[in-house]
């Protein structure tokens, strides 16, 4: 017991393949015989004392978790705002810390989390207590700082790249006499990263999708209109991919400048209906959309195999740097070359990961707003190689687990948080 | 030339395993020496005698096709009416037949292509022309009679199911401080077989979905609210898979019965942002919501393997009845037993099949109205195992193909026919 332990939480908005990261943690800190505890919904459940005992699931369970999506301990949306404004609440958490010998605590998520563990190992240091603190890097967003490319994109990456050019082929079936826009929405409020993704489904110029509704570019009604127009006339038919932060000039978003029910309430939904509608008033094209929504970022049946082992390659890094006695770092993927694609993992300080935003380069957008250029797809292309299936059982479904989750025994006062 | 030609035709909504079907058909064929000919976009093509030359195709391309898909040589909604109607049009397909040396019509759909089979071999036979006509049975409705099941159900059924249980992970991981209600919504107007088939994500009983609503039970919505409230306080989250086609007590679609639009449009898309919507103004939780669409009956990459080897084994067996002599009959798939699953080809009286409807049994529904019963997972469960991935190439995508789809040259006068 002296020796300390290693506490895990996941944090923010889960992927299909944040439980690899996981199950490396897990793997790798019980080779090196260090106990791993884990914070039920990630931060929250740190600040309560509500703690998971990983030592209580088998070898067989780790193994299964490595291929099962979502957060195996539960995530949370909830953020700790600076030193000085939450200062109560990071003394407290470092007081569960201590009284569970918490020698390594490792964040996986998003900006967010790197800023949170920063500040973590700020104020640990402050109070003299020596936790070693490492962010890992999650999220399907792809916009966090520093890392070549983030684990979870490449998964929501392949499904839509997959999906587009699997449902591109159902409506060019039918579009001699029925659907002739198809309109999928992905996600992205912010970067254009998994609609850029949209376009490795064309693997030449004029394969679908015919066009990709950036958030970087101010929609353009009339443009988009005629592009529909003219793609229709050309191939019979258009897929489109828009992104749910697709915003007009005055910068409002889509989805919400939409039409109104009678409660005044925006319509509900997002920004593919409003697309939709707008193809049908002004074209009268027979239309359908898509809206996969979670199923796109938990879509773990169909991983990048590059993907997947980037998220293990992190989660072993993030125990070996916590180990090596390293803090406030963030094991970062570092791109050696695009062809052949090779990368390696590399410890980076939090400072400079957290609170940036890795934005989409405005050189991956074709000139005329509604495309990828080479340069995206030689970024991108790596990042959704390869397969790794995960095992199904014999009923037809993949053998995903669902952790024991056993609860270590509270040494504190309770502490009120709501979630 | 003398020996004849067998033409293909693909009708309707097409499916991940339809191409499955006409590779069948080729490879069938091209070991018996036999021609095939491929109308474009359904029968729409071949009253156009607009008609696709499939020995223009490698080996190899027929291969991919089985994994491919979408309809290669196009589909369409077109139907025939009555032999008196629609005598014309009838006696230019005789037409068409006769004038490429047609001696076998396979036509590959659901329940209206079967009518249509059935009155082509009925003319056929009033003129004098020798055809023999074979229906091929397709549709991921379920809802062809006399056959077990039908190709195409099986791989959205896998689909649906295993979305269900990847997104609810999700879910799961994330409830305590975010979404606590998330609702796909399935295809399926008229028949709760998709919906059903969401069930099979549940293991066992309190598994996700927590509600499923079918096309065949009217919505209740005090009833549904207290469930989703129940289920909310009982396991954190609640998902909810529901059917485009869940009609109120008054009849009317959900879908359709919600708010309208400033112009009176009712609001656009499906059943999922109304349910969500209540779920919202009523009982306050956060809610996600996806709408598949195209995604489901497309996704060849989760295929089912009994599917992909049913859709196979019609394609055959139709190859085999034509040259055998057979007429207006369909190679139907037989249940020889449950466990172990085991099924066999037949042929069945086109007359039995065309215009009747397999609907979803009143006790494969759970007393309650919300679930599914375990006669229904007794039939379900054998036509979502095993899986038959497509091949993928160095990019990370499937190796999909586009065949060359060259054209016969026409014989005949043109004949004007609208989209």
């Amino acid at each position: 017991m002296s020796q300390g332990k290693l506490l895990y939480a996941q944090s923010g908005g889960v992927t299909a393949v944040i439980n690899a990261t996981a199950a490396a943690v897990i793997d790798t800190a019980r080779r090196r015989k260090v106990p791993v505890l884990a914070a039920r919904n990630g931060i929250i459940g740190a600040l309560r004392e509500d703690l998971i005992d990983t030592s209580k699931e088998t070898a067989a369970a780790i193994k299964a978790l490595r291929q099962t999506p979502g957060g195996a301990f539960g995530s949370c949306r909830f953020k700790l705002k600076s030193l000085e404004q939450d200062r109560a609440r990071y003394e407290r958490l470092i007081a569960v810390l201590k009284a569970h010998d918490v020698r390594w605590f490792l964040y996986n998520g998003g900006n967010d989390s790197a800023d949170t563990s920063l500040k973590i190992s700020q104020i640990a240091r402050e109070l003299g207590y020596p936790v070693h603190v490492i962010g890992v890097p999650k999220t399907v967003d792809n916009d966090l700082a520093v890392t070549d490319c983030c684990p979870g994109f490449g998964s929501v990456a392949k499904y839509t790249a997959v999906s587009v050019a699997e449902a591109s082929l159902d409506v060019e079936s039918m579009c001699a006499s029925s659907t002739k826009v198809f309109i999928v929405e992905v996600m992205g409020r912010h970067a254009g990263w998994i609609a850029a993704a949209g376009g490795l489904a064309a693997r030449k110029a004029g394969d679908p999708p015919h066009l990709i509704l950036f958030p970087e570019v101010a929609f353009d009604e009339d443009a988009f209109l005629a592009r529909v127009k003219a793609t229709v006339e050309r191939v019979g038919y258009c897929t489109v991919v828009a992104s749910e932060g697709l915003k007009n000039a005055a910068g409002q978003f889509l989805a919400e400048a939409g039409t109104r029910d009678a409660f005044g309430h925006a319509q509900l939904g997002g920004v593919a209906p409003v697309l939709a509608q707008l193809v049908k008033q002004k074209l009268g094209y027979k239309y359908h959309w898509a809206l996969p929504d979670y199923l796109q970022r938990s879509a773990r049946h169909l991983a990048s195999k590059t993907d997947a082992e980037q998220a293990w390659a992190v989660g072993k890094a993030a125990v070996e740097y916590a180990l090596a006695g390293r803090n406030a770092v963030m094991p970062v993927i570092v791109r050696i070359s695009d062809a052949p694609y090779r990368w390696k993992i590399e410890p980076a300080p939090l400072e400079r990961v957290a609170n940036h935003e890795k934005k989409l380069p405005k050189g991956y957008i074709s000139r005329d707003g509604y495309g990828i250029t080479a340069a995206a797809r030689r970024y991108l292309e790596p990042l959704i190689r390869g397969e790794d299936p995960p095992k199904y059982l014999r009923d037809g479904l993949p053998d995903y687990v669902r952790l024991k989750n056993a609860p270590v025994r509270r040494k504190l006062p309770r502490y009120d948080i709501a979630d």
